[in-house]
């Protein structure tokens, strides 16, 4: 007898391009897709509690590895119990391999064949991360869902260095499966490629044909044009075909994102966009981007907004809230942040809802005009 | 046929000095004394949604008259329907008068006779604050307990400058309660006096000929020795003997203070302390004061304090929590300061209980003993 995948799911077309509505069970709990991964960087959401996290919507969130494994460290998580008990989140948790930050935060790294070597931007220090230490690290923390490693390059530094780098991740991608450690987590294999029909192709082809559990496509969002990300998301749906597992599109987390994504056959997302904003005073609505910093809010007796039924809306007003950001209040933070995850998981759970009712080129049009302008504008 | 008052009370004594228990209905709700009611300074106790308080047991807060008036200012408050509408807070709300921060944080003052000039501690504007301005701002905040403009010096300025601002406290007493503004607003008057028994009794003379709903007692816990701020209340209670009103400590809210008072007759306490040193990482327990940045909490797995009934202690472990201090996580300023409160708040319960039933010494024992060591020591 084999041993019980760590993960099932179930995935059914819909009359939206090659949308699909889905839902994933995991150990911690079922994850009804498309849906989106609020990010809890440093094992928490920043400023929201497991409570708020729950009362938004959220069903699976996302930790940082890199972060994690730096500070308070993958072996102390471990010996409180695994990050679930660590940060009293009891639903589904995805943790990244800690490749992106490697190759986005870590100072002075290098990287070779076998791994790479960095310095923690907190204090200097050196660290080795391999495909084998990722899932060391991932098995310590106890997630649902792990990464395998993956090697990030900046996808216009030339077909070249986005060739080794995926050639690189696809050797990686193998031995992070041999070293998968835990049989309740399930282990998703990263494609990348750049934006090169080409080598996004091959990409899919190297992953694909790996037993991973899930497939996530990896480096975009990182600065490309919206034409790039759409096209190269039609080449790897293409190369997928009817792959039956989970698709993840790690770091896309805009409104206007998530429609061009899920017409091509996304399933699950993440971004820090939501809560980052947030911090600045950016609140999501239906109407677009409100800024309250904005001098006009600090007399706006509405709430951020009418139709939200988070926390923020049911009892404050904008004047409130705009004050609270030109006092640097701590609440201001919390407050637009969970405005922001609610209105972003429930945007998710209408365009689900807009899928099976046929209703969903009116929502896509809606947010896509709402946001259309200045998008990716943090 | 006269008005109503805006707020009635009653007071038992109890078998433990000047100790009463009471009880104070206002135009928002009634408060049981012994309380504390912690701070709010800019519309918000720091971190904290109205619904937490409610939950960490608060039945007042406070508000500062002088960072409200400057931002967002009284009449924009007014506006948008008083302070209690403005920070969600449908309990009652004390709003001190402005002359504390005035006297502590403003730069560039010039007192006279009249009132204050200063200049604004966030952008050097020029402002102007007289006894009927003072109530002026507090009728368009709305509170429901407004407190007359008293000035401040340092106790240890010399008797003179003590007696010359006292006096001055009490003329401006007088034209305080002349400019009271609305009927539904109780307003107490000051007693000041710095550490002079003499100027003591003389300004509770003062103080309490005046028609004030309640009296407060300034100019302490502001850096004198312990000795002198008992032997201070000493002298106060004996000067107001059976005087019916409510009795207002200002400014102190440390743990074996609250019991040195209590036995010398106050009732209502505030002090941004525990919210203040809850954000350095300074948290509460029976068993003294924690500081969550020491290494050794990092691996433990308690929560900080298993008796308390917070959300912070029925769900996160002191491990947690140091980590997100250490992380300089928004999160960590959040659960420290609702744990800090709720426990503070839960201490006075408990002291109002020990009153009733006789336990009062047990616990003022267990307190002094565990908050014994630098007292104050923020």
């Amino acid at each position: 007898m084999s041993t019980p995948a760590p993960i099932a799911y179930s995935f059914e077309p819909t009359r939206v391009g090659l949308a699909r509505l889905g839902r994933i069970e995991t150990p911690h709990g079922p994850i009804d897709t498309p849906q989106f991964m609020p990010v809890g960087t440093q094992a928490t959401v920043k400023a929201l509690t497991p409570g708020d996290l729950h009362e938004a919507g959220a069903q699976m969130i996302l930790g940082n590895t890199y972060h994690l494994n730096l500070r308070p460290t993958a072996e102390r998580i471990g010996r409180l119990g695994g990050l679930h008990r660590f940060m009293a989140w009891d639903g589904p948790i995805l943790t990244d391999s800690g490749g992106f930050q490697v190759f986005s935060l870590a100072d002075l790294r290098r990287v070779d064949d076998d791994g790479v070597t960095f310095t923690s931007h907190l204090d200097g220090s050196t660290h080795r991360l391999t495909p084998e230490r990722a899932m060391e690290i991932q098995a310590l923390l106890g997630s649902d869902v792990a990464m395998a490693l993956d090697q990030l390059v900046d996808p216009g530094s030339g077909s070249d260095r986005v060739a080794e780098a995926m050639e690189r991740t696809h050797r990686w991608a193998a031995r992070s499966l041999a070293a998968r450690g835990r049989p309740d987590q399930a282990v998703f294999g990263i494609v990348q490629g750049g934006v090169d029909p080409e080598l996004r192709r091959a990409s899919v082809a190297a992953i694909a044909a790996l037993p991973f559990d899930g497939v996530a496509i990896g480096g975009l969002s990182v600065g490309e044009s919206k034409a790039a990300m759409s096209a190269t998301l039609d080449v790897v749906a293409r190369a997928l075909g009817d792959d039956p597992r989970p698709r993840y599109l790690m770091g896309v987390g805009s409104p206007a994102d998530f429609f061009v994504a899920v017409e091509r056959g996304m399933d699950l997302f993440d971004c820090v966009l939501p809560t980052r904003v947030a911090r600045t005073g950016q609140v999501w609505t239906d109407a677009g981007r409100l800024n309250l910093r904005n001098a006009a809010f600090l007399d706006d007796p509405a709430p951020i907004d009418a139709a939200c039924a988070c926390a923020a809306c049911r009892t404050h007003s904008r004047a409130y809230v705009a004050h609270l950001f030109r006092a640097r209040e701590l609440l201001a933070y919390r407050l637009a942040t969970l405005h922001n995850v609610t209105w972003t998981l429930e945007l998710m759970r209408r365009l689900r809802a807009s899928l099976a009712d046929g209703t969903y080129a009116a929502l896509a049009d809606r947010i896509g005009r709402a946001f259309a302008r200045s998008e990716l504008g943090v």
